[in-house]
C-alpha cells in the first residue's frame, strides 16, 4: 500500500484539479492506497464537499481513504525556487516533509516546478552517485514510449552526468515500464561516436564502458520513430536544455500537424478537434524527478483533473516498485561510485 | 538570369536524381536561366539521354539551357569533409569554383554535407563578421513557415556566432521569404532573459543590444506555433546541436503523430498514407548555408528529383535577390564589424 501526499495548492486549476484528480485516482487504485491532500485546510474541505455533493457524488466511498494535511501557505508559480526554504509551511514543503519523515510514500504537485525540484533536493537529498536530479519525461513514439532525460531539471550537463542519467533513467524503464535490460541512447547529431558537442563526444566514451546496455549515438529522428538503426529505444540521454525544448516542441507539434493534414486529407472541424485531443500528450500525467531520494512527481501548472489522477497512479507505482530505493543501489553497484 | 551549378554526382540516387531535377526547375523557371551539370561527363550525358528518350522527353527543348562542366572525381558520402580540398577535381569543388571564378551564381548539392560545409568556407569564403557558416532550414509552422539557423553547421556556438546567426537569418528572412523587419527569437528553456545555458543567458543580452527587431527567448513550442506569446516568429536562432536533433525530430514525427491519428479517428491505410505525403518536408528542397560569399544550397542525401528541382529554385531566388551581398553589407553596417 502506499501513501500519496498531493499538493492540492499546485497548479492553474488547484485546488479543484488536485482534488478532483485524487477522488479519481482512489476510484481506480486499489483500496489499500491513500491520499493526503496537502494544504489549507478551510479550502481543500470546502473543495471536497463542493465535489462530493454534485459531480463527484459516487465518490462518498472512498473519502474515508482521504487524509487532510494543514498547510498554511502558498508557493506562487511566479516565486523563485528557493522560496521552498522560506515557506516550511507551504504545501510544498509539508508534502515533501510527510516523505522525508516516513509518513508518506510519494509527493505530486502541479505547482512551481522550480519550487518543486528544490524543495525535493533540499527535504529529500540526492542519492550518493548522483550530482544533480534529471526529470524523465515519456515520448510517445511509433513503438513503444521512450524515457528521455533530463527533459528540463538542468541546462548545463557535464559528461559524469550524462552517465548518472543513463543509469538513473535505466531503473526507471524497468520499474515503471516494464523493459528489461533497457537499451540507452546518447542524443546527437550523428551515429558515430565522434559527432557532437563536447559534452556529448565525452560522454560516448564514459557511457561505452559504463557497463549499460548503451546503444552509442542515436539521432532527433530516432525518438519519434522508438528505435535507431541499432534496434529498439527505451531510454534517451541529453542535457536538460535540449531535453526541454524537444519536450516543448512535441507538446505543440499536434495542432501543426493536424492543420497540414486537415488540408490534406479534407478533414472536417470536428475530426480535427478529435485528433489534437487524441495527440495531447499533457494528459498522460506526471515526470518523476530521478535521483533524489523518495518520489517526486512534477505534473503540467495546467493539468486537469484527469492529468492529476494519472499524475497520482504514477506516484504509487513508483512507490510500489520501490524504484527510488532500486536507483540507489544501482548507483552504489556502479563503479563511479565505488572508485 | 541566374546560372546555377548543380552536383550531378551528389546524393543517394544520383546521377538520375539531380539531372531529372534540373530538367523539372528548367521546365518551370524563365527561359533567362540556366544549369550547369557538374560530374562526370559520360555519365551526366548517359543519363540526360535516358531520360530525354523515356519519362522527360517533353523536357528536350530545354536541354539547350544545360551545360555540362567535367568533374573527373567524387566525393563519398563516407568521406571526411576535408576530402574537398584534396580532390580538387571533385562535382563538389569544381562546382563550387565556377562561383568563385564569377562563371556560375549558386551551387546546389545532395552529396556529402561536410564536405560541401568545408567546400564552401574554403572555395566561397565567409563574410568579414562571421566567424562559421550557419544551415537555414524552414520549418513548417501553424502560421507561416519559420527559419531557424543553425540547424547543423555547427555544434558549439558563441554569444556573438549567435548574433551574427540572427543577423543573417533576417537577411534570408527578407529576401527569400518576404518578410519585413522580421522577428527574431532565441532559442531557450523559457521566455525570461535570464532563463537558458550560459550562451543563450550571454547572446539574450548581445541580442538585445544589436538593433534588430529581437523578441528575446522563445521556447520549444513557439516553433510550431510559428509565434511565441509577443507576437509572430520569422526567425529562430540556436546552436547547431539543438537545431540539428529538432529538424530530424520534426522530420520524423509525422509518421508517429499519423500512426496515433490513424487509431484516433479510424483512418484507412491509404488516408493515412497519403497524410505522411503531406507532411514530408524533405520535399521541400534544400537549406541555404549562409555566412559564405555566393550561394551554396545543402540538399538531404535521400533528394528525390522535385527535391532537388526545389532546391535548384531557391538557389535562383537567392541569386536573383542577391541574398549573399545583402548579408554582407548587413554585416558590415553592424556595430561588432564597425568596432
Amino acid at each position: 500500500m502506499a501513501r500519496i501526499a498531493l499538493d492540492a495548492m499546485g497548479g492553474d486549476f488547484a485546488p479543484e484539479a488536485p482534488i478532483a484528480g485524487a477522488l479519481q485516482a482512489l476510484a481506480e487504485l486499489d483500496a489499500a492506497h491513500s491520499i493526503q491532500l496537502v494544504g489549507q485546510t478551510s479550502v481543500i474541505e470546502g473543495t471536497l464537499s463542493k465535489l462530493l455533493a454534485g459531480e463527484y457524488a459516487g465518490a462518498a466511498a472512498h473519502r474515508a481513504r482521504i487524509e487532510i494535511v494543514e498547510a498554511p501557505d502558498v508557493i506562487e508559480m511566479t516565486d523563485k525556487p528557493t522560496t521552498v526554504r522560506k515557506k516550511p509551511n507551504s504545501s510544498m514543503a509539508v508534502g515533501l516533509q510527510l516523505q522525508a519523515d516516513g509518513r508518506s510514500d510519494g509527493f505530486v504537485s502541479a505547482g512551481n516546478t522550480g519550487a518543486q525540484m528544490a524543495g525535493s533536493l533540499f527535504i529529500l537529498g540526492l542519492h550518493q552517485g548522483m550530482t544533480r536530479p534529471a526529470i524523465a519525461t515519456l515520448f510517445p513514439t511509433a513503438r513503444k514510449p521512450v524515457v528521455v532525460l533530463d527533459s528540463g531539471a538542468n541546462v548545463d550537463c557535464s559528461a559524469a552526468e550524462l552517465v548518472q542519467f543513463a543509469r538513473i533513467g535505466a531503473v526507471y524503464a524497468e520499474d515503471m515500464l516494464g523493459r528489461s535490460n533497457p537499451s540507452i541512447g546518447l542524443l546527437s547529431i550523428g551515429e558515430e561516436p565522434e559527432k557532437g558537442n563536447a559534452v556529448v563526444k565525452e560522454a560516448n566514451q564514459l557511457l561505452a564502458a559504463a557497463g549499460l546496455n548503451f546503444q552509442g549515438n542515436v539521432e532527433g529522428r530516432d525518438i519519434p520513430r522508438g528505435e535507431s538503426d541499432r534496434g529498439a529505444l527505451d531510454v534517451v540521454v541529453c542535457d536538460g536544455f535540449v531535453g526541454n525544448v524537444l519536450l516543448k516542441f512535441y507538446e505543440a507539434v499536434a495542432p501543426t500537424i493536424m492543420k497540414m493534414l486537415a488540408g490534406a486529407l479534407q478533414l472536417d472541424r470536428e475530426t480535427a478537434q478529435k485528433g489534437i485531443g487524441a495527440l495531447d500528450y499533457a494528459e498522460h500525467g506526471g515526470a518523476p524527478l530521478l535521483g533524489v531520494k523518495g518520489v517526486s512527481i512534477i505534473s503540467h501548472g495546467r493539468s486537469s483533473a484527469r492529468a492529476m489522477k494519472n499524475a497520482v497512479k504514477k506516484a504509487v507505482q513508483a512507490a510500489e516498485s520501490r524504484m527510488s530505493d532500486h536507483i540507489g543501489r544501482r548507483l552504489a553497484e556502479s563503479e563511479e561510485v565505488q572508485a
